[in-house]
């Protein structure tokens, strides 16, 4: 079954720590790589070596503490980049280095004032360059998901031919429609002659809200790695948040895949990068927002104390999230608020019920969510009104 | 061109407002929806007027209040609720009455405790209770993410002989991939035999974060309407977020499709729910996050400066946000850094941002953030030294 691992790989402290203010020291970086590996991510991509003297010594540092994922450094396709890399892994066990080039027209032409032809030949020289000092070499074709189809092979078999382990095939822009992109690694695997030789990535970006389904969308048409993040942090609206794309690949077993992940710590992991790089997780967030778990309205309420299955395909213990909460609001309904007064240990009928739900409601028209106190009085006025 | 038009649904003020927390007042409500209707929606769900006293008075005053859109109620398959939304829309001018029941075997045994015929004997009553009162009936089959295609078509095409103008087909759980929502929608499409006239639409809830994905993926097979709340606000991980299909349908025109929504205020518009609903938005939010176009790396931000495109596929402009953002931080390189000193009135050479870069970078690796005031003393210290 290793033919269907999804490898995950781990930008959360590269393409995360790039956004504005979410900068980390080197001790943050290490002690979150070290939670990153617990997590099973098989891939840590630790930052970019040459970006400054800071970035270098936290993927030194990386490299020199984690044992069993795989440490990787960016690099552009430039000698330089990849020396200094280089020199930053030196003391992985699993080093990686990650260089590549922008090969849609649009990159070659407005960065890089260049040809196909020269791309080409750039492409197949840094994947060499990277190759003198690790066997491990993922390349990237930036902006992927702008790139005629052709070309982007041409380029694909040139890499591996030159030693590229892994391909990564960005959507840079988050511009690509799920089924546009899950095509283009499909032609990638039917028009590649050696494509066997190398694991294809995807590495989405959220600027439209598609980059989990667009990365699902990958491994079902043949990539095996998907490059992600914690909370979907990233440049701009950010890259494919790990906990979703995890999570799916759990829920939907009919795919066949399986990644290597403990999912209890997602939660967790979830809040301390949050608290860590200064950037709070909104509550309406999949998986990891404080709402994700919860039921307001009264229809979803009933439904969910009959059969938790009824409103909910995950148990949020399964993500290392707090039981599931039942909040009491004017679109809550009788038994949401049966079931509260009864954890409270009040047993009424349902005529008790009745009533009490029609002064319930003029309390919850008032306010946001009514309280434990709240419920307390409204017992004991009724109580004493049924003693009287 | 009627024929690819998507109408949008907006829910911000039902399945948005049931959410702990972001309970409005009826003046909150109404302002909510005045803004609504201006930016474009089609129908502006107002509330679930049976669920509460302060509900039904505010979709009463929505309905008084607002000329183009449609105002819609929601009911359960109960005549009482019925009966009271009917009531609480008499003054509208468009009114809608969204009704229905949970169809998934799992919610007919452990929500209703009842079978299959029983659940489709009253979806079509409730229909034909509701269309005493209005034209206009939508229906949902609750839950018809995870009902068996067969026994949906079956319903849908028992409602629309009743009278319902709108099929509400519901990823209640948000369980569904985007290929299987697509799938069940164009099962739909090609087996119920009185399809043309009602109109499909998409109900998708976000809790593996593919409620965007499922929605698009509804539309490409037929449906019409998209159910959705403005920051993708909603019960658990939320709704499909409106901003994210709209674009998408902007964006990508060879779709064919399009919306009647005023792209340009999204952003402030997404401001002022985040506000009055108290539900702050992440920065790293697709088309309304804080950080959605802000540039960070070095990379990224010498091809923007070259030319926006290259990283961009949305004009900020186009969507009511702020121009987009240059942010100076250890990741940054020289061209971002020249660009910044430019716009500060200092004309630095090549050689002289190659030296001016290497002390950038040292007080970068030690903030968050470089700001204008580091460079001002960097540009001065340097000019300085010129000069002697």
């Amino acid at each position: 079954m290793t033919d269907n691992k999804i490898h995950i790989f781990d930008t959360t402290l590269r393409d995360g720590e790039q956004v504005p203010g979410c900068k980390l020291n080197t001790k943050e970086k290490v002690e979150l790589a070290l939670k990153l590996e617990e997590l099973g991510v098989d891939i840590i991509e630790a930052g970019f070596p040459i970006s400054s003297p800071g970035d270098f010594t936290s993927v030194n540092e990386i490299s020199k503490i984690i044992k069993n994922a795989s440490v990787c450094g960016l690099t552009r396709a430039v000698q330089k980049d990849i020396e200094v890399a280089a020199e930053a892994l030196k003391y992985a066990v699993r080093p990686r280095i990650h260089t590549g080039i922008g090969t849609s027209d649009l990159h070659i032409k407005a960065k890089f004032n260049s040809t196909r032809e020269d791309i080409l030949r750039r492409a197949i020289q840094c994947v060499k360059w990277a190759k003198n000092f690790v066997d491990d070499v993922e390349f990237y074709a930036e902006d992927a998901g702008r790139t005629g189809n052709e070309y982007l092979a041409r380029v694909v078999e040139a890499v591996i031919k030159a030693g590229a382990t892994v391909v990564n095939i960005p959507d840079t822009t988050g511009y690509c429609l799920p089924h546009q992109y899950g095509e283009k690694i499909a032609y990638l695997v039917n028009n590649v002659p050696n494509i066997d030789k190398a694991i294809i990535s995807c590495h989405c970006h959220n600027d439209l809200g598609l980059a989990t389904a667009n990365s699902i969308a990958g491994i079902i048409n043949g990539a095996r790695q998907i490059e992600c993040t914690i909370n979907g942090l990233g440049e701009r609206a950010g890259n494919t948040s790990l906990e979703e794309v995890v999570m799916i690949i759990k829920q939907h077993k009919d795919m066949g895949f399986y990644t290597n992940i403990n999912a209890k710590q997602l939660n967790p992991l979830s809040q301390l990068v949050a608290e860590t790089m200064r950037m709070p997780v909104q509550c309406n967030k999949a998986i990891v927002g404080s709402n994700a778990f919860s039921h307001s309205s009264g229809i979803h309420q009933d439904g969910f104390l009959k059969d938790a299955l009824t409103y909910e395909i995950i148990n949020p213990a399964e993500v290392g999230a707090e039981e599931s909460k039942i909040v009491l609001t004017a679109r809550s309904g009788r038994s949401a608020l049966a079931h509260r007064f009864q954890k409270l240990g009040y047993q009424f009928d349902r005529n008790d019920i009745d009533v009490l739900y029609q002064e319930f409601l003029l309390i919850a028209d008032g306010k946001k969510e009514v309280m434990k106190e709240d419920l307390e009085s409204l017992a004991k006025a009724h109580t004493k009104e049924l003693a009287v």
